[in-house]
Parts: C-alpha cells; structure tokens; sequence
C-alpha cells in the first residue's frame, strides 16, 4: 500500500483547466463486454494516471496491488461479468472504513485499521466494483475548502492554485481527474457538494437515512449522510439504487421512495436574485444569472423566499451542532491536541462553549424554520441556487480559514439541518475560467426529482 | 370570577370511592333536545356542585357568571344549538391560555392575561362549548403527582388520601367528579395521563402535533401535547375530532391520520410480567394480571421486549431534557425563586447541568430507541402496559416528593420522546379499593387505534 508522506502544504498546480472525462460506469461495463477493455487492462491504466500525477493530494493511500489482484479474481470468477459494477473502479473518502486500509480522517495520530467494510460500500463490492484507495478530506471532515490536510493539499482542476474545496476534497478530484466514474463521499454541511462544485462535476447529497451510515466516523452524526461523487447523472442513479438500503444497525435509516415525475413538468423554485450572495464575484454572478436563465427556459419556475433556508444555515454555523464534533472527538483532541491542525482543534474545541439550553432553544428554532420551508415545498418541487457563491486560492483560505470557510457554506449549510435532498451540477465556469455550479435541492426522499432536475440541466431538451 | 386562595396543602377528603360519572356528550345535546335540560340550568346545576364541594383543589378558577351568561347566550343564538358542543360545559388546563382567565401555571408570581383564547381551546368555544374555569396542576406541569400546588392540594376521587396525580390533577377531577364531560389538559411526561389514571378517568395524550400547542405555556417544547380526559371513548373522538387541525403556528404541528381497522383484528403486545414492576404493590399486580387477561381474551396478542421503552424512560428522568424547563422558566426562576415551590425550583434548576454534548449524546441514545422501537411496532399494532404501577397517598409523596414521582412515571415517561399516541382506560379497582388503569400506547398518527382499542376494552363484546 502507498500512503501520501505528511508533506503538509505542499503546493501542487492542477495539470489542466476542467474536469477531465473519463469512461462511465455504463461505458467501462460496454467495453469489458466487447472486450475493448478489461478490468485488469483499465485499473493498470488508472493506476498508471494516478502514478504519473505523483502526490496530488487526491489520495491518502492507494493499495495498487490489491485492485490488480481484485480486477483478476473478478475475470475469474464464472458470472462475474453479469455484476452491475463489474470491473468499476471507485474511491472512498478516507473517514468511511474499507477493510485493508487505514481510517485516518487526514490525522495521521488518529488512524485505525478497521474490523470491516462500510455496509454501503461493502454493497459496491458487493455489485463488483474495485476499491482503489481512500481520499483525502479535511481533517474530520471539518472544513469546506480542502486545505484542511497534513497531507498535499489538493487544487481544483481548474487550476490557478484555487482550492478543490472540502472536506471531500480527494473524492470530487478523483472524479474530476476521470480517474473513477464514481467516488463515496459524506455531507453534513457541505462536504459532498463544494468540492465537486469547485471541480467542475456532480456531488449529489442524498436524503439523509438512504445509505447506511455504520462504518463512518461521524462529524454531526445527527446530520452526517454518505454522498456520491460522478460525472453522469446515470451513475449517480446506479450506485445509489445499490447503495441504498435500511440498515438496522443506523438508526436514522429509512427507505427509499421512488418517484417518476416527468421533470418538464416540475415547478422549480428560483430565488429572488437580490436574495443571493456572491461575496463582490461578479463574474460568478454574471455566470450564475445565466444559468438561471438557462433553468428557466427548461422548468416553470416560480420565486420562493430564500430567508428560512440562510436562516437555517447560520443555526448550523454559528449554533451548537458543532458541539456533535466534540462528542465525536472530545477525547482524542483532550490527549492529542498537537497532532491536529490548529484551525480544526479550534473549531471542535468551539463546541464546548454550548449548554443543553442552547441547543433546545437553535432546535425550536429550527422547527420553526423546517415548518416554513416545509409550507415552501408545497407549491414548489425543487429549489434552484448556486451551489458557491464565490471561489477561493489556497492562500486566500489559509490567510482567513474561517471566514473564508463561511462563505463556501452560504448555500449548502442548510441541506442536512432541514432534511433535504440535493446535487451540485456543473453549469460551466465564469468568463475568467472559473467553475459555475446550480444547486438542486428537494425535501427529503425526492432524490428522484434532484437527479431528474440535474439529467435534464446537463441534457438540456432542444427549445 | 372566583378564585381560590392559597390555602397550601390544606387537606380535603374525597367524598366518594371512585369517579362520579356525570351525562357524556351525547347525552347531554339528547337532554338538550329533548327539553330535559337546558345548557343553562344544567351549567346551574355544576356550579351548584362545584360550589358545594368548595375549595376541593380541583379549580384554580371559575367564572360563574361568564359561564351562566354564555349558556343564556348560546339559547339566544339562532342555530347554536346545531352546534356539536352546544352548551356543553368544560374546564381547561391552567397552563393553557383562556381569554378572560389568569394564566397561573398554580405560580400565582407568574400569573398573566392571557391576550387570547389557545385555537385548540377556541375551536372548542366555536363549537358551542362552556368553559367553566381553569383547573389546577403540579406548578409549570413539573410533577406527576398533584402536591406540587400553592392552591389547595386535590385527592383522588378513590379517597383514602390518595393523591390526584399531576400535573393536570384538577382537569382530572373537574371529570372524575362528573362535573364536565371532557377538560382540555396536558401531557409531556405523563401529565395527560397519570391523573385519569389515579382517577377511574380516561386520559388520552394524542399524537404530538394534532392539537395546536400555541397558547400552552410549555414545559418541554419539544414534547409537549394537549390532551384530553374524559369518561367516555366516544366524547374523546367527538373533542378530538373538532380540536385537530394543522396550525403554521406550532411548528410541530402534523395532520391527523384517519384509521378504521377492526379493533379485533389488531395485534396486541403485552410484555411479559417479568418485565413489570408494581414497586412492592402486589394488590395492583393482581390486578393488573387480571385486566391483562381481560385483554388477551378480547385480542391476539404477543410479547414484545419492554426494555427499550423504559429506556427511553429513563432518558427523560435522567437525562438533558429537564433544561428545556430552564428554557421556558429560567429568567423567572432567576427574579422569583422564593416565588416557586422547592422541589419545582430543584428540579428546573437541574437543568443548568447539562452541556449540549449532553443533549447531543441522549439525543443519539433516543435515535437508537425509536428505531427499535419502530421495529417492534412493525409486527404490533398497540402495545398495552399499566398507566401507573403503584398509587401513593399525598403524605407519602410530600416525604419523598422526586423518588415517588418517578415511580409514577415508569410506563408514561418514554410516550412523547419515542413519539408514540396513548390512552389510559379505567380497568376497575384493586381489592382495596384503588385505581387500576391500562394504558393503550401506539405509534404516532394511530390515534384511532388506541381509542378503538379502548373501547373495546370499557364496552368488550360477550365472549
């Protein structure tokens, strides 16, 4: 197994400007088919892209030899070729346990070999993918930018040293690199949307409950949810239907419900644009007004108050969820607090400053809140926003990590707290080369009007 | 308006050994048709009682004149007497806003008018319903054993010294002693419940959310409910039915679920006696054992696992939601402690203990139990306990006020955390002469099961 050093903060530059396209799930199973590909042929020829990029903080540890050796059994075993996921090599975000490596949340001190395999990914081997390593995040999943790392930090495909954002930072890259069609990701505050918002792919954040959360160390574990990563709509779908599944083990599991709404016909709400921020980005502004305008000529749109979303979102950021961290990492910081980064150890240490008043007193108000939007969602399917109003460089974030970090939230702090469903889709970038992202989001269990919604953006019907 | 004194703990004995059962609904609008009552001479006739029993702790006030003027008004309206409560007489919940009435919360400290009638409560006035007065409580409904009052301390109608129950000690009796049909109170923790129970009255805690909880001063907001006593199943269903409906200002507020299964047909759990406890009170285990066999004869049944309640249970008694209380309460306890009964100043006070790690941590903990309980409720369709395991004379509760008030709690206490519906049904006496009662628990929105089942238990069909 190759682990990344701790070369922390070593500047890469992203090769290109944009994603890079690699073969879909449905595209590698039509070529091992017809024998233009194989599994072993394909995962030698990623293994070599990832080799050649050297350390790009994209992954913390890749066991090469381990997927050679899975791609081979997979062509061995009599019917394996029939699998839904045969062959498809994908990533996991490293604070999800994959049995043969190390669980290290991107803090080396913290690490553990796991007893087992994250049920839900154990349902991706399961259909016959092959796990090539674990990705890098912002340490404990705490952050939204992707320089949270003692690990290289990551930069966005778009290069320009712009961050890939966080904290599934290594997840969204190995996508965005065409290294994996798919890669699992988590979502509490953001973390599965800003990254592949950044890097010019789709991060789609499922309702909460749909895939098991056992085997993931929690941030918020009353908000944290498994997310996916992918360049296509289809795959999306795909791995989510073999991911999904009630597990008693999780207990804010829940079933699925399907739904096939005819998107045409969804009533899509668009914000007032005076009610959004894009922090003096005009050029993000500019871009986002026209792919609203794109949305609009797609959908019926109609023009719902933003306020209770953001209302919601600053509960989560300036309110006692934080505090759910601690639970989480209380004692690990009380005996390791050197070996975290400062700006991490600060944030969770914040959590301790909350009484049981406090957070009673943000949960009525968010009840009131979930009520409100609830009472939106009744006269609209979908809420249209940009999934970032703003990007940022390495340095920008390092000179002001928290503030900055606020910013890339403004729009998907919200999601979890108010149990809504929703994808980042790529919308093309700013004039200066910038990434352009919509945010599509639904209450939960419509995760079939979100990825309807993001099939018909991305595959837009002649006007 | 009459108002009684703070006469604290000032002693009174029942005068009879079990309720007094008064006309039900239906027999009074029949009375009222017929021309054999009038809504003003039978308002009479309860003043009268309430008049000659005298300060029995069941009321905090009464306004007698208001309730003669509006039976004299409600003959004078063309068409009231079409109403469905027309001239129907009730007591309401002093913590629970009635225009014209203090709001005490039995804290005469904290006493206010109100600036309008609770909907829940004005949906009854609009249907022609008489409010009578305001009944007494466990001060800020913290108590489940009705001594926890400055006004004079209720006994239960079974005499003997028995205390009443709480907190809604006086909307029990205002029934108990046949004085109104029905009288709007309370539950959190068991509130809506333990009187009747104490009392040879049904208690019915709805569903959260079904009533509007706007004009309730809350104890715990998070679960508190209007709840309804009554004597008879029937005047419960006609009350809910009028007192329901979705209110945008109680962000807990759902609709109602209407079910019509066959009460035969249902699967009913009654866990095994092992897992019961009576505290030393075998009399009451007797009878218990024999209304539970009175069940098993009139329903299939099954045995699930009780642990997972009384965990829940114990959650509430032990755990961080006592600083809700604080929420509500805690800037008046800071200006007005001596103001406060000791034990409600002990036990609100409490709740400054309790970090948000705490909350987050129980918070999980209850996640884990509804889930269980949730499965358990797949194979079950209600799940039948006894409401109270001992009862307890005031003198024993004022030796031990907190010890005692837990024990009362033991199968009420997990209802509104694990989000369960529930009705207590009068079960006949123990060989001495006390209370027994069964309590009908099902999962939210099955609020017409419970009741079926409670019926069928009061009125059961010839073997």
């Amino acid at each position: 197994m190759t682990t990344a050093g701790a070369t922390r903060d070593k500047p890469t530059t992203s090769s290109g400007r944009g994603p890079v396209r690699g073969p879909s799930v449905a595209e590698l199973l039509a070529s091992y088919r017809d024998g233009s590909r194989s599994p072993s042929a394909h995962v030698a020829t990623v293994l070599e892209t990832v080799e050649r990029r050297g350390d790009d903080g994209t992954w913390i540890s890749v066991d090469a030899a381990a997927a050679r050796r899975r791609a081979a059994e997979l062509e061995a075993t009599p019917g394996a070729s029939d699998l839904p996921l045969y062959g498809v090599p994908f990533a996991v975000k490293d604070s999800i346990d994959v049995a043969g490596f190390a669980t290290t949340l991107a803090c080396p001190a913290y690490a553990y070999e796991p007893g087992g395999t994250a049920p839900a990914v154990q349902r991706l081997l399961d259909a016959g993918a092959i796990c090539l390593g674990k990705t890098n995040l912002d340490q404990f999943a705490t952050g939204l930018n992707g320089t949270r790392t003692p690990y290289t930090v990551p930069r966005s495909v778009f290069g320009d040293d712009l961050i890939s954002g966080g904290s599934s930072s290594g997840s969204a890259l190995a996508v965005a690199l065409g290294e994996v069609p798919f890669a699992v990701a988590t979502d509490t505050a953001g973390s599965g949307r800003v990254p592949p918002a950044l890097n010019g792919v789709l991060g789609f954040k499922p309702s909460r409950g749909l895939l098991s959360t056992v085997g993931l160390v929690p941030a918020c574990r009353s908000l944290d949810c498994l997310s996916l990563v992918a360049a296509d709509v289809d795959d999306l779908r795909l791995v989510l239907g073999l991911m999904a599944g009630v597990d008693e083990r999780d207990p804010w599991s829940r079933p699925r419900r399907r739904r096939a709404d005819d998107p045409a016909r969804l009533r899509v709400g668009l914000p007032d644009e005076a009610e959004l921020s894009f922090f003096g980005d005009t050029a993000m502004a500019d871009a986002h007004h026209a792919a609203r305008t794109a949305v609009a000529r797609a959908f019926s749109t109609l023009t719902p108050p933003l306020a209770p979303f953001l209302a919601a979102g600053e509960l989560l950021y300036a309110g006692p969820w934080v505090a759910e961290r601690l639970v989480e990492f209380g004692d690990f910081l009380d005996e390791h607090r050197a070996d975290v980064l400062p700006v991490v150890e600060q944030i969770i240490s914040g959590g301790a400053r909350f009484s049981a008043t406090d957070v009673f007193r943000a949960q009525y108000r968010l009840a009131e809140l979930k009520a409100e939007v609830a009472r939106l969602f009744e006269t609209m399917d979908v809420l249209v926003l940009p999934s970032v109003g703003t990007t940022f460089t390495v340095p920008e974030v390092l000179a002001d990590p928290v503030a900055t970090n606020t910013v890339l939230g403004h729009y998907t702090h919200f999601g979890n707290l108010l149990d809504l469903c929703a994808v980042a889709v790529p919308a093309g970038t700013t004039e200066d080369g910038r990434p352009v992202s919509l945010m599509v989001l639904a209450p939960a269990l419509d995760d079939d009007l979100v990825l309807g919604v993001a099939a018909r953006l991305l595959d837009p019907l002649p006007a």
